[in-house]
C-alpha cells in the first residue's frame, strides 16, 4: 500500500474534522477566512495521517484520535503563517500567503486563532474517547512542549542566518527543533491515544524526529533543485533569502575560491539574478554538494525506519514505513 | 482585607511559578529574553490571582490551582506583546515593548513561545493535581476557548477601528472578548480546579467577564486622563491610533458641529498636537462623555458583585467582592 494511498483513504474524515474545527461562518469573517486560507490552499496532511497510523499501529482506532490529528496540521499551519511574515515570503503552496493577502496585523491573528484551536482540538479528543486523566495531561504536555520546540527552533534558524558557517550539528539541533519536534509530537500523541505503551509512544516519537530530519533535509534540496509550479514558492528562495541549510553549511565546506565567491555573491542577496542562482545551483551538483546533502537524508531516515522494528504488520505499519522513503524521494 | 494585600499575599507563589515555566536559562537566550521581558516588567497579576481566589471561594486549596494561575499571566502577556506589533506600540508597563527592542520576527515567536507555555503549565498542573480527566479536558477547553475568543476581539478592534461610529453593544461584544473572555477564563478554570459544581463554575465565569468589561472600560477612560507614570504608555494614544473604545463610541453620539470636528481631528491622527488632545480631553468631560462612559463601568462591575451572592464569606470572597470596585477606581 502506497503512502499517498493511506493519506487518499484517511484524509476525508481529516477534513471533516478541519472544517468542525473551523466552521465557515466564523466570526468576524475576515479572520475566518484568513485562518482557512493555507490550510484550504492544499498540503498533503502528512502530520494528521502520521498521527492517525501511529494509533493503529499500537492497536488503536484512527477514529479515536481524528481532533488530535487535525490538531497537527492545525499547529503546523499556525507555523507557516507566523514563519512567512517572519521571512517576508509572498507565496505558499502555490498561493499568496496569508500577511500578503490580509496584512501582518491579520496574519499574526489569524495564526493565533489556529493555535488556541489546537488545544481546543485536544480537549474535545479528551473529552470524546474519555481519555484517562494521566494520559490526557501527556497529550497536552506532549503538544505544548512541541509547540514550544518550534519557537525555539524558529529563533534559532533566525539567529543562524545571521552568521556565515554553520555547523552540521547546529544545523541538526535546529530542524531537530524546527521540523523534527511537530512530527515526533504527531507519532507520540498518536501512539498515546492508541493506548501505547510509554515505551512505544517514546520509540514512535523518535521516529517521527528522525523522520522530520530528513523530510526538512529533502526540502532544502527542493528549495533548489524543484521545479517552481510544483514547489509553490520560487526556487532558489532559500538562497536570495540567506537561510542556513544543510545544502549551504555543506557548500561552504567544499566549495574553494571563486567557486565559494559565487555563492557567497548570491546568499542573502534578493538582488542576486536567477542566471546566478542556476550558475551556483549547477556548482552544487557538479561538486557533490548536493550529493553528500541527499546522504544525510538518507541516514535519518534509515534511523526512522529501524525504530519501526518490532511493531506487528499492518496496513499502517507500511505507510509509516513507507514514509521514511516518500519524505526522502518526493518531488513537492 | 484589601485587593492589594491579597495580590501581596499570592504573588510570591506566582512568581515562583511563572519562573520555573521560563527558566532564565532556556536556550536560545534572545528568545528567553524577549519572552520574560514584559513579565519582568511589572503587571498587577490580576488574572493568577482572580483565579485563585475563585479556586478558594469553592473550597479549594490556592496551591493546587498555582501552574493555571500563572498560565493566565503567561496568556495575557502572550496577547500584550502581538497586540503591541499590530498597533506598532512603543511602550508598556513604562518599558520599551518587546517588538521595539527586537524586532517583530522574535516579537512574534516570544508571544508564541509564552503561548506554548501556557498549555504546558496547564498539564503540569493537571498531572501534579491528578485531576479527574472530565475536569482535565473541561480546563484545556475552557482556556483554548478564551484564546480563540481573545484573537477574535482583537480581529474586531481592528475592523472596528476602520469605522467611523461604534454602536456600544459592538463594543461591548469586542471587549467581552478582547478582555473579558480571559478573566472568565481565569476565573472559571480556578473554580473548576477548585472542585466547584458546573454551576459555580458558570457563575464565577460571567463573573470575571462582567469584571473584565469593566476594567477594560476602565481602561479606556485611564487612556485619555491617566497619568503616564503610572500608565506606562502615553496618555491619549488610544485617540491617536483611532482606537474605538466606549469613550469615543459615546462622544460620536454626544458631541456636535465644532466639539464633534475636533474630536474628528485627533482620532486616528498621530500627528494631532498634545493641545488637540487636550482639548478634547476637556470636552469630554465637560460634555459628560467621561461621566457617561463611567456609568456603564459601573453598571458591569455591579453585574459582576451580583453574581458573587450565595458563596461562603472568606477572604478570597472579600478580595473578589472588592476587586469589583478596585477595576474600576484604579488609577493605573
Amino acid at each position: 500500500m502506497s503512502v499517498l494511498k493511506y493519506i487518499g483513504r484517511r484524509n476525508p474524515a481529516v477534513e471533516k474534522t478541519l472544517s468542525r474545527l473551523l466552521p465557515r461562518g466564523m466570526e468576524p469573517r475576515v479572520l475566518a477566512r484568513a485562518s482557512r486560507h493555507l490550510l484550504e490552499a492544499g498540503g498533503k496532511r502528512l502530520r494528521p495521517c502520521l498521527t492517525l497510523a501511529c494509533c493503529e499501529v499500537v492497536g488503536g482506532r484512527a477514529e479515536g484520535a481524528l481532533e488530535t490529528a487535525a490538531a497537527f496540521e492545525l499547529l503546523h499551519t499556525f507555523s507557516l503563517i507566523h514563519d512567512d511574515i517572519m521571512d517576508h515570503a509572498d507565496l505558499r503552496r502555490g498561493v499568496k500567503t496569508v500577511h500578503r493577502l490580509w496584512g501582518e496585523p491579520m496574519a499574526i491573528l489569524a495564526g493565533d486563532a489556529l493555535f488556541a484551536k489546537v488545544f481546543e482540538a485536544l480537549s474535545l479528543n479528551v473529552s470524546r474517547v474519555g481519555l484517562e486523566s494521566g494520559r490526557a495531561a501527556k497529550l497536552f504536555w506532549i503538544v505544548s512542549r512541541a509547540s514550544f520546540e518550534l519557537s525555539r527552533g524558529q529563533a534559532l534558524d533566525m539567529l543562524f542566518s545571521k552568521r556565515l558557517g554553520l555547523r552540521e550539528e547546529e544545523y541538526v539541533e535546529m530542524v531537530a527543533l524546527k521540523t523534527g519536534a511537530l512530527m515526533q509530537a504527531s507519532a507520540s500523541a498518536g501512539a498515546l491515544l492508541g493506548g501505547g505503551t510509554p515505551s512505544q509512544v517514546e520509540r514512535l516519537g523518535e521516529y517521527g524526529k528522525n523522520l522530520g530530519i530528513a523530510f526538512q533535509i529533502q526540502d532544502d534540496i527542493l528549495g533548489l533543485v524543484g521545479e517552481k509550479g510544483e514547489l509553490g514558492k520560487p526556487v532558489g528562495s532559500d538562497l536570495l533569502e540567506g537561510k542556513r541549510t544543510l545544502v549551504v553549511s555543506l557548500a561552504l565546506q567544499i566549495l574553494r575560491g571563486e567557486e565559494k565567491k559565487k555563492l557567497l555573491g548570491v546568499l542573502g542577496n534578493p538582488a542576486a539574478s536567477r542566471e546566478e542562482v542556476e550558475e551556483v545551483v549547477s556548482l552544487l551538483r557538479e561538486r557533490g554538494v548536493l550529493e553528500r546533502t541527499r546522504e544525510r537524508a538518507l541516514k535519518f531516515s534509515g534511523r526512522a525506519r529501524k525504530l519501526l522494528r518490532g511493531f506487528r504488520e499492518s496496513e499502517a505499519l507500511s505507510f509509516l514505513e513507507e514514509l521514511t522513503e516518500f519524505v526522502i524521494e518526493r518531488r513537492v
